[in-house]
């Protein structure tokens, strides 16, 4: 499980940051790709990795802004384009069907994939399999924003093999009946409970990826203990006035949520493109004072949630 | 007068190949600057140009495919960003309109420059004032494409300054009148004809800029003794009848309207991805057979058409 962001700036596109997108690849979990907001030219950073836009499952949008959803219509063009031929689902505040809906109409465009369009109607659950769930949350932005939290379910222990040999148990279709807990009668006439030859169940991790918003109590409830918090940080510290008045948060309040959320690790982006080069560094000092590890995402960065 | 490749691939962005803009730089002529198609990242490309956002005053879409209009709303909400404060005249098929709109609306994108938005209901002029004149014409692309053609005014001669002063007419307010042609009456009573002081009438540029499209008469009309025309070649010249099929032109085919035309120079652009590196070449050798000069499009190539 990784996050690449693909897109690391607010507002308008620059030189050194292109505007919203961020992949969490799932490949080992279950061989797919989600992408979270999509803004324009995403799918020509995707050129400059090795996603494959048909390995693309799902894609969640934050808000409607344009600086996260532009290029939605391209991509979706080109998923075709190339092959996509699986569903692909799309999950975004009410809005986002009539937009796919024209820009792919007016533009004759003709998905060879289905498409399913999910407008969300109320926080909570929106997504849920055997192993994920996805909770959406609102946040403050002015318009409609959405926060969400990625909850990899527990996977069940490992299967004891060397203490089922150690007790004569044999290899054989009678270890699946054990893996999955049940009492099973061996050949000898003993009977053994399954659940006594597997390891502890292994935590799930948790990833959560918010909109653009002010600092607010929905956020620590969707970053509560994350493995990973992303937060955006549109301005430095003492810009506070300007983010509240903007709906945006600044370094110091994203990292105030990361520690009063009990987040493992903090990465902020959307920076504003007033900030070049170096500013970044002094971004994170701010953020760090409160929070720490924190991160400051650049456009291609990759980062690692471990497996617990 | 210069026109700047911002896009010269086709159907999806590649590394060497954005897809379709065009930049007709006006800047001598009238301060600004006209855009003809608008993909997805023309935005991004401009970045690496000199070209200022807010001094494009027409954008002239060809068609409504996305590889040659997704890039228009965010190209938009930047120039507003960016200062743009100054009208922008948008010519297009019909559908232009609801695209522009919607997108706008769902993003909640506020202008705060005048937007005008020209669905273009027949074939003809569309634009005209005292330097330029702009027609559209129907080409054949399975949807509604046009080609543009930009014809620039023949320009007045310019005053005989020496001539005047050999006659002894001293240069003052007097000189506006006789380089509008007037007839004036001279301190010493001589009467002079103002067009007696004017040298020959400048003949005006044209420049044809085609959407996508089969082969036809309609680009021959377009292209008349133009001094450029740009044309699209998605496929090389034995492709022909996959260029039939989906409503493209071979390089051969290109050539052979600039030949009919007598236009002054050809410019190849929408390039396939299929053709990498030095197949470039090979493109421009099939073209040059039927027509020269001819040059193949790269993005940021810039090529001037002289003034006459
Ligand atoms: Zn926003
Ligand atoms: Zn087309």
């Amino acid at each position: 499980m990784e996050v690449v962001f693909l897109g690391t700036g607010a507002g308008v596109p620059a030189k050194e940051r292109n505007v919203s997108s961020i992949a969490l690849q799932l490949l080992e979990e279950r061989g797919v790709i989600w992408l979270f907001d999509c803004a324009e030219a995403t799918q020509h950073q995707i050129l400059y990795t090795p996603i494959k836009p048909r390995k693309i499952e799902k894609i969640f949008i934050t808000h409607l802004h344009g600086d996260h959803l532009f290029g939605l219509p391209g991509f979706l063009g080109s998923r075709s384009f190339q092959g996509g031929e699986t569903l692909l689902t799309i999950y975004g505040p009410k809005g986002i069907k009539t937009f796919i809906e024209t820009t792919l109409a007016v533009s004759c465009t003709h998905l060879r994939y289905p498409l399913e369009i999910v407008e969300i109607e109320e926080e909570g659950i929106i997504f849920e399999d055997d192993q994920f769930c996805v909770v959406a949350g609102e946040l403050q932005h002015g318009i409609q924003s959405f926060g969400y939290r990625v909850i990899e379910k527990d996977l069940p222990g490992t299967l004891l093999v060397e203490k089922l040999v150690r007790e004569g148990v044999k290899p054989g279709p009678i270890y699946q009946q054990i893996k999955e807990g049940r009492t099973v009668r061996l050949d000898d006439g003993r009977e053994i409970n399954g659940l006594d030859f597997i390891g502890p169940r292994k935590k799930g991790r948790v990833v959560t990826i918010l909109g653009d918003t002010r600092y607010c109590e929905k956020s620590i409830e969707l970053a509560q203990d994350a493995d990973l918090l992303i937060h955006e940080a549109t301005f430095s510290s003492e810009e506070h006035e300007l983010a509240y008045n903007y709906f945006h948060s600044t370094t110091t309040q994203a990292a105030e949520v990361a520690k009063q959320a009990g987040a493992k690790a903090l990465i902020l982006t959307h920076i504003s493109s007033r900030y070049q080069g170096d500013d970044s560094q002094e971004l994170l000092g701010e953020a760090s004072k409160t929070y720490s590890p924190t991160y400051i995402a650049k456009d291609f960065m990759k980062y690692a949630i471990m497996a617990k």
